[in-house]
């Protein structure tokens, strides 16, 4: 049982966390050996390939910044090769909870760390679900972000169009927090400037028509958790799978597989001796394979995609079990390629198909769901993600961090429950909270269907009221629509609020403020509708 | 002296003529050998290789159905993959305009009877610089637009990731048109949100510090050209042109080569004696390169765009020579694979690097510029290269009549020529044309700094006057970043025009209208400024 390849010294981890300052303070972190840390060794899960970097990798240094203190480094599948845990010359990484089971992998140290409770927060990679099948089997949440939200600097490259660094933790906000800090100021692929920021309150959620391979008893897990989800206000589709699995066989099957051997084939055929017998094998088998091969599976790959996204156009995500079955280790020992490659099947497309991924535990041990949703909709999978868990997330969650974000000030018809609110949240708009303006300001009730208020500043010979309204974060694409849209009379502009700031809020023309009936004495719409003064 | 491949009968082109109707009504369409027009062969250059389609190619539909008559089927190197125009067992397409000099490729044929004046209007195809290359050597103008604005379906692929449907035509506003139909409709690649719709009035220009190889006639043409623009307001900055001029070596000589052999790699194959000598050397190379020599050359790619892009960061295009020289037939007879890959020094980094181009005459014969932009940013493209021309171009140009637009009324620092214009020309705005609001507005000078306008709907009780206006298309996100940055006590929202529409516009909130000195009489910001009335 070797989770650890590397650890630090407890007193000097103990020491950085005493002085520990930022938003992730004193948090513990393991870091897979794939992902540099200055100063300890990279192993990549094999001794030879070694090296000593001399600056971390920009996900870790993220975290250190934000308070993160690095215990160690952990055991992984050997170059991110496999789903297992077992395949490292450090030893087989048991499953914490479970014994004689296997971890999951390749990130098996990193999960384990976390599920023994040795770290909060541990950093693995993901290219066919090395970050969500071992979180499944320690019952803790796995982020895989969109491709290139997170720097993969520092990383050993498993596959190199499709890796992602990942974060374990075990709770859902840790881990969307850690996230946050690792995306925040990551210069890699831009985020587009109509992101969606947030799940409808109703979301709409796929599911796969038939569930291959899946345990019964998991089968019956999974069913729960849909029906949860339906209780909850969601609508669940049905779409097929097949365009989803075919491409998981491109994955291992196919001359994608080419990528591991541009990343480490040189090495692995200078040095048979060093390589786990399973990986080589796999890496050395690439090395033949012919260019144009690579480019029809691409185009192959393409053509799936295109289908598979096709059918998830209605859908806010797609929700599937994160593995089918959790394999003994002697299993994987017996037959270690087939059974690793069955513990891909609902984990090998995301990456292929530029999708997003949260997993979370279920009721049942060892057994996850994930939320996957399109690229850049990381704040859909994790509202749905805390919808399935029953989270209360911090807020904004992290994509509103690092996304473009405008906001939106409403006082009426547009507050969280009132009949317009849904124009928001179509657009992606995430309730971000309750404002109030500086006391400048008057409010009365437009002769509007539906009814609405109209918020306009006084003038210097008036006396004005602190109007209570709510605040939407939205991407600034989604401003712009909304305002396209936007019927006279209302309008928009700035408005300054109680804390002297100003923002983007809802006003209207100076003709129809005129003629409306001032409801100021209720300082809000909500109250003007609860006295039944407008309605 | 081969242009077509197959002609229609005169009789059934004229006839078709007569009939057709819509914006592009009766103006004659040469196509690329490599194009599906339905019930005429698809040969590539090949004809062994040649079938005849049922449908038309999507990009040669939409041109059909907006009016424009298939005259016939021009000819190519082979495969289109060559930029000579010498590659075809139907013959050497010689240049028109020069005898005994290449007329350029792939699209030679097209080009040709385009230059020849038998067409108007003729589809090419680009993947190295197919579209502009022939261009050059014949006055014309060729539009290579972002890679999948246009569909590439019936078309025979050349390399999948990089092919992309051209127009040729002999002036600009022709072809951009033209490209409109092509693009309007095409679900393929989306436009997003924050899409630029015009180049500033005053564009900055990226030239190369070194033109290698370029004639010395042709580099004082070029410097001419700069001048020209510089004149006309363009800043000009210098960029390094290694990295650009590193991609192209990767795509003839790296293993981007393969996506050549499996476009047609076992029909070439299997009929050694039906394919052009040198086209069938390059795709028989391709066979044996290994699928992880792409994946690094992939990779090595992508590095270099990401230093090329960074080094334009300041830059809204690059302007370049289109060809360093025009070859005769005999040159590259003598040394066909040398001289072919000099003609794309300039050209063949575009598709690789994503870009989009616009290729145009210059006062020199044979010698061509091209403007080359960001992906979706072939609005930025057209407009520098309609500087250049001095072309005036059909309003909206074509990529905003297929990106997500919005609109603004603008009434007063907003204007064409006013303080703020900037604001808007900073974000991408297009400018639209003059309008009136309906005759229910007031006009009024707000007490700001610049002066301000306050347009604002009369009260039933008062008489209004039809307000001037200026209207700006903008994509979304920056009617959204614009509302964001928008200091009170102006506001946005819906105001009708004189012809009864309602659009986004200028409003104030009533409390600064109220102290503001009406101007009503005045009609419009531009008459008061001339009449003294405000500023």
């Amino acid at each position: 049982m070797t989770v650890w390849i590397h650890r630090r010294a407890d007193d000097d981890v103990d020491a950085e966390i005493l002085g520990a300052a930022g938003s992730l303070a004193g948090l513990r972190l393991a870091v897979k050996d794939n992902v540099d840390v200055a100063g300890l060794p990279t192993t990549a899960g094999c001794p030879d390939y070694a090296h000593v970097p001399e600056r971390d990798a920009p996900a870790v240094a993220a975290l250190r910044a934000a308070g993160a203190v690095v215990v160690g480094k952990t055991n992984l599948d050997q170059f991110a090769t496999g789903l297992v845990g077992t395949r490292s010359p450090y030893g087989v990484v048991e499953n914490v909870l479970r014994p004689g089971y296997v971890s999951g992998g390749s990130s098996s140290g990193s999960a384990a760390a976390a599920a023994r409770g040795e770290v909060d927060i541990a950093i693995g990679t993901d290219t066919a679900g090395s970050g969500r099948v071992p979180a499944a089997f320690h019952g803790l949440v796995g982020i895989k972000p969109t491709i290139g939200v997170v720097s993969t600097g520092g990383v050993v490259p498993a596959c190199r169009s499709y890796d992602c660094v990942t974060i374990f933790a075990r709770d859902l906000g840790t881990a969307s927090r850690a996230m946050g800090v690792m995306a925040a100021g990551a210069r890699g692929r831009a985020w587009p400037a109509d992101t969606r920021l947030a799940a409808p309150p109703q979301p709409v959620v796929a599911v796969f028509s038939e569930l291959p391979d899946l345990e019964p008893e998991w089968r019956k897990a999974f069913e729960r958790t849909v029906a949860a989800v339906r209780e909850q206000g969601a609508t669940i589709v049905e779409v097929d799978p097949t365009p989803f699995l075919a491409a998981a066989e491109l994955l291992y099957n196919g001359a994608l597989v080419a990528e591991r051997y541009s990343a480490v084939g040189e090495f692995v055929d200078a040095h048979p001796e060093s390589v786990d017998p399973t990986v080589g094998s796999i890496i050395r088998a690439a090395r033949d394979l012919p260019a144009h091969r690579l480019v029809t599976d691409l185009a192959a790959l393409e053509r799936l995609r295109a289908t598979a996204m096709a059918s998830l156009a209605g859908a806010d995500v797609l929700l599937t079990p994160t593995t089918p079955t959790h394999p003994t280790i002697a299993e994987v020992a017996a037959d270690p390629i087939t059974v690793n490659s069955r513990l891909g099947t609902y984990t090998n497309f995301c990456n292929l198909f530029d999708l997003c991924a949260v997993a979370v535990p279920t009721d049942t041990p060892y057994f996850g769901v994930t939320v996957l949703a399109r690229a850049f909709e990381d704040a859909v999978a994790l509202d749905v993600a805390a919808l399935i868990t029953g989270t209360e997330l911090e807020e904004p969650a992290w994509p509103a961090t690092v996304a473009p974000v405008t906001d939106l000030i409403v006082f009426g018809a547009h507050l969280r429950g009132q009949p317009l609110e849904h124009q928001l949240t179509e657009l992606g708009a995430r309730w971000s909270g309750p404002v109030e303006t500086a006391p400048r300001y008057r409010l009365a009730a437009l002769d509007t269907v539906p009814p609405k208020p109209a918020v306009t500043p006084v003038t210097t010979m008036e006396s004005g009221v602190e109007v209570a309204g709510e605040r939407w974060l939205l991407s600034p694409a989604a401003l712009g629509r909304f305002l396209a849209n936007l019927p006279a009379p209302m309008q928009l502009g700035a408005v300054e609020l109680s804390d002297g700031t100003w923002h983007t809020g809802f006003g209207c023309t100076g003709a129809a403020a005129e003629s409306a009936k001032d409801i100021s004495e209720y300082g809000g719409w909500r109250a003007a509708l609860a006295a039944g003064a407008v309605g």
